[in-house]
């Protein structure tokens, strides 16, 4: 194998084959393909891009993404004040947002210590709580720092966020508003669950219902006291052309686009169509089989791959005679360490061989890894560390 | 807080409240009971104690129950190569058993150097096909080093391994015989599968029917050819009575025991006679709420504690009341970073409060971190970092 560079933890340019396993592999050509498909989907519509990060959760896949889009995308999302660290820090992203709350002084002093450490990046982050007002007000004045604040406001998730028709929307836009070391960004309006409903007249439905709903009870009580926020945000990969539709979100959050997973490919346009393609997918290998029984042991159990929303599928990234053989295969985590493969015919992956998998969710699948590389005709193009996976 | 050292992610002494949530606790006095007990449960019955390190895949407590047990456990399992690395190289584990296949000369390379590197110590791998064989004899010829090499023999769980009535055993032990770089070490014998098995009586009929008597079976078989194996490994922390009960094995492979888990608690007498305790939790913040509801959203959802075997329960390490009062609380996942308590009676956890949650299944959840921290009296007495976390 070629030298490694030391601050890699794979060459540049090394094979396919030489990888150990189980490895996080990205298709560059996949990957460009969704980049730049987003952007042409949203342009023009009156909505800006914001990618979640929350997806890949690194620096440098930040960099990568920010220079692929040549300027068209300037602000990013994240999900933990780690994500937020690593993608201004490492990423040298100037406009983020952490669509969730912070509740400790520790946390809030995090942020504002991030904000004052590059002043030339906006710093945004979400309340839900009066008392999330105040400690981020007395972390911004101790770093001498200012933070960004928007209210989220409940779009039928029952998780975080007030409810769209209470005074505390009203209420908590005052105190960011009194406080001269926060400006209010706008408003939090988003619905996880509805991401993957399949048809998408059901999601049009369930968007207009939901964040749609709730957007506009929110906005029509503001108005009422001449408050309009500059910016309402949320959605994500699954409802993107719903969203767009009801129109009352003028920036979007999707993450998931750029890999895809296997329960997104299940929504019934986002693959069929040739909108996004799969481009994120575990190598692993066969490390135990038995032919007759059609069972091939891979080196890829639970710890290697989210299962939460389902077992992966089993393909080929180079091979489509070996993709289509694996079509009716299925997975098992045989453990932790064990994925076990059944219906495998014979002859079919020896000892040894690599098999590749499609998570059925990128993000949590993503966290579990160091690195993941990004793979254009079978070498090594990029490696892109995972700073933030963990906390 | 007090300044840290570099090398450390959080300073010794540092007090609970300011750790950084969600976080990996290890409560001391829990710890250093179960370790005691599981070798005082092992001591004179004729089989020896080699604890497995894919419940904590840390160099440092590696070093740390080394010398808590005064000499007597001096060998340890691994279930990855990276976990094998760590025990040996930052753990100071001078035998190690990989209790797992490798099939890649990469893989069975990364073995032989690292044998190679560390002269005294022992390195175990398992096999259940001669290609496997093959595959570490070259690696430990390319070395100068030598591998040993145990083979596996299937209890019933159908993942690895090689049936016990079938000629593959004693043709395996040969192929390993016949090279001069590997050791024959014996045979593997382990079912994952029925350490869940809820009362005794089904778990030693389990024990004596699955690993019993393969072991049996594959024991006979070898006879018949004068050959005995030094050593039958085998069993973990569920059915460690059983196993010594059953007699077959003369090696006990127990990890979670150190820890314990939500899911070894609901065995019947794993707890119920207090064998061992919990010695793990989770630390979380609730970072949004809605008293009227009853609920509070914690920082740690699907990232922060593996759900496979089911969702953790919420308690108090050191408050009995609050532990009381969330005996009834429910948690679901509410996304990756999103953990939804449900029940909470009011006044309880305000807004910003720490609470405690016990995993279902340690090994994958202390997996999504990159340390835990050992904790007595309410304040940071160890900093482990998870070495071999990930691959």
């Amino acid at each position: 194998m070629a030298p490694m560079p030391s601050n890699l933890p794979v060459a540049i340019r090394t094979p396919l084959r030489q990888l150990v396993t189980p490895a996080l592999l990205v298709l560059m050509p996949q990957l460009e393909h969704n980049e730049a498909a987003m952007r042409s989907l949203v342009r023009g519509r009156g909505a800006n891009l914001r990618p979640h990060a929350k997806a890949h959760k690194s620096g440098g896949f930040t960099r990568w993404l920010l220079e692929q889009s040549n300027g068209e995308i300037t602000g990013m999302c994240t999900q933990t004040v780690g994500e937020t660290e690593a993608i201004v820090s490492l990423g040298g992203c100037k406009d983020v947002l952490l669509t969730n709350e912070v509740a400790t002084d520790t946390a809030a002093a995090r942020l504002a210590s991030l904000a004052a450490a590059h002043p030339a990046a906006t710093v945004g982050v979400l309340v839900d709580h009066r008392l999330q007002v105040e400690m981020l007000a007395r972390a911004a004045a101790t770093a001498k720092a200012k933070l960004r604040v928007l209210v989220e406001v409940d779009a039928g998730q029952d998780r975080c966020g007030v409810r769209a028709d209470s005074p505390e929307v009203l209420s908590l836009v005052r105190a960011i508003e009194a406080e001269p070391v926060l400006d209010w960004g706008g408003l939090h309006v988003y619905h996880g669950g509805i991401q993957h409903v399949r048809a998408p007249s059901d999601r049009l439905a369930a968007v207009t219902a939901g964040p749609g709903e709730a957007a506009r009870t929110a906005l029509r009580s503001l108005s009422e006291h001449k408050l309009k926020p500059q910016v309402v945000t949320g959605g994500g990969t699954g409802t993107l052309m719903e969203d767009l539709q009801v129109g009352t979100h003028n920036e979007l959050q999707p993450g998931s686009y750029l890999f895809m997973d296997g329960d997104y490919a299940r929504n019934e346009d986002l693959r069929a169509d040739g909108r996004f393609f799969q481009s994120l997918f575990l190598h692993a290998t066969v490390i135990s089989l038995d032919e007759s029984a059609g069972k091939r042991v891979l080196d890829a159990g639970s710890k290697a791959c989210d299962l939460v929303c389902g077992p992966p599928l089993a393909t080929s990234i180079d091979d489509p005679a070996l993709a289509e053989a694996l079509r009716d295969v299925t997975y098992a985590s045989g453990g932790d360490e064990h994925g076990v493969l059944r219906g495998v015919p014979p002859g079919v992956l020896p000892l040894g061989s690599t098999v590749q998998l499609v998570p059925s969710h990128c993000d949590p699948t993503v966290n579990l890894y160091d690195y993941m590389v990004g793979v254009r005709n079978g070498l090594v193009e990029h490696v892109w560390t995972i700073d933030a996976r963990g906390y």
